[in-house]
């Protein structure tokens, strides 16, 4: 997408062709940096600081990180010690651990001469599935809101709520829950979106920062506001990306996503979940196995003496979520559903 | 209650018998400063600008505003004014119109030279009745709690999970929500809160700030982590204050209480509301048509550019609420149930 009318991805090759670059995500919306990362172990940091996030995103960041440490040193003991730091990074989202554990098998056979060459080719190609997979999910995605938009008697504007960050800034390009909503302004329809804070990060300023230099018209707000104009009637569609979802449509999101859902429920409004099919975790049956990563807790307050609990994620029950939508297409949150259209 | 071991209100006459002195509440929980208050103009500026805050307090400190008011001059034209001046403060809580109501009928046929001793002893006697007031909702909620916990097989910690301030600094002492809490703390019953961070003006400090000063354990997290922690079963309880409930049950309080309510009834867990009955609204059949503070936007961001919302409230409905606790005991948030224990 664009960045002050470029066209940017968040990680690709450096024109070295060894180094990867990124965009520093913990200083948008401030700053637009770009961050070079020449080692695994600078990778694995930038994935463990935020510097890269967003499920899909940190999965091809993580196979880039093994095609860094090949290339210093492509020994099955470095392969091995590469992918346990980087799967190490973040526990929660489900991606991370199946792009390692593709890259890793495909090199585990190879000679280590090919290793190098190899990872990076898997990266790009992960990566370019990527962009594919969230382009196919804008295209479903926008499907299905449009029929909501028109059910609703075409409402200007017709008001979409979402939380954290589900955007491009979270995958290679397009976005999960925002590739429908860019896809939808791309096309005409008078979209407007309820951007949540979400607390404690703040990824909601990423979301408004990247809906804004897209043109989409936008509205920050509290995380504690979504209920409310719920209520009022202020919002027509709800739509989250997931970093982890089950078999039976347990779908396990930011902090606070649990709480969106039980208000649309309350209030009728459909709640949209967008993921690419490598976020399913199809070995599970529901969410409560998933591990819920405990961040620090200087990310809710730097206030000397006081206790905080940071839980980074949490699970919105499956008969919460009106529709899954990934690059398969769409389909009810429900175990029946989820394997007719994914297989396993 | 105790400010490092001394006993403070959060408002009282000076000295000099003139000004008024009041905790200022946008210091804390950084600096505890006190600040003294001369004129009406000075009251409607502190309550506006929330150095003094909560729907009891506000109430109390409205009424000397008007004392204030008729010291420097007591005539009809400057009553009016000053009420006037006064109630546009603040718009949703209701016992701010309700103490600056009983203050100006009992000083408008009184005559100009007895006006202001007259607000003077009015406004002291508001006082006396909300820390009365409070320390009945304190033993009627202490009960509720004590007997929840009982239910529960005495767990220890037992998790109370609270929004926003409604603690003593809401009010003159003791509070409202955090009345109960306080009581059963004292009463030996292992209690922890869970203290709600409460965007975009984060009173949650405060809460944190009071709780810990008595002595009580409490956690600090983000809004959205609360849904999470019911759903795992680590709130045995939710209690939350009011600014304004209406004669059906339903009951508006600081933005977010209802994804609050919305997820004890999902997980079954009681939710509580604590509120001194001056906070009823008998002349409300719902909740629909309170009028919503929208607050500046530049509480939910400070980034140039950046188009924020700010409602200050929501209304949690009736169904959604499990008791209603005032001074003068516990009943069901229903028409019936209201108007049978408070009359009208």
């Amino acid at each position: 997408m664009r960045v002050n009318g470029t066209p940017f991805r968040t990680i690709w090759l450096a024109e070295d062709g060894a180094r990867v670059e990124v965009i520093d995500q913990t200083a948008l919306p401030d700053r637009f940096e770009v961050q070079s990362v020449a080692t695994v172990e600078q990778m694995a940091t930038a994935i463990r600081t935020m510097v890269v996030r967003g499920a899909p995103l940190i999965g091809v960041a993580g196979a880039y990180g093994l095609a860094l440490a090949m290339r210093e040193d492509p020994s099955d003991a470095r392969l091995e010690a590469a992918h346990a730091a980087l799967f190490e990074t973040r526990p929660t989202a489900v991606n991370l651990r199946w792009a390692l554990d593709r890259v890793l098998a495909a090199l585990a056979p190879a000679s280590p001469t090919e290793r190098a060459s190899l990872a990076y080719r898997l990266a790009a190609e992960i990566a370019e599935e990527d962009v594919a997979a969230c382009a196919k999910i804008g295209e479903h995605g926008a499907a299905l809101l449009r029929a909501e938009w028109e059910r609703r008697g075409r409402p200007d504007p017709f008001h979409v709520l979402t939380h954290c960050n589900a955007g491009w800034l979270a995958t290679v390009d397009w976005g999960t829950a925002l590739a429908p909503v860019y896809r939808l302004f791309d096309e005409g329809v008078p979209v407007h979106v309820w951007v949540d804070e979400t607390r404690p990060r703040n990824q909601g300023a990423l979301t408004y920062w990247e809906l804004s230099q897209h043109g989409v018209p936008c509205t920050f707000i509290a995380d504690n506001a979504g209920g409310l104009l719920m209520l009022r009637g202020q919002v027509h569609a709800c739509i989250v990306g997931s970093d982890r979802t089950t078999r039976s449509g347990d779908v396990c999101n930011k902090i606070g996503t649990y709480l969106k859902a039980l208000a649309a429920r309350d209030a009728e409004i459909p709640f949209y979940v967008a993921l690419p099919a490598s976020t399913l975790d199809l070995t599970l049956r529901d969410g409560s196995s998933i591990p819920i990563e405990e961040r620090a807790a200087s990310e809710v307050t730097t206030r000397p003496g006081v206790r905080a609990a940071n839980p980074a994620f949490d699970v919105t029950p499956a008969r919460l979520v009106t529709k899954i939508i990934t690059e398969r297409g769409v389909c009810d949150a429900s175990e029946g559903a989820i394997v007719a259209l994914h297989g396993g």
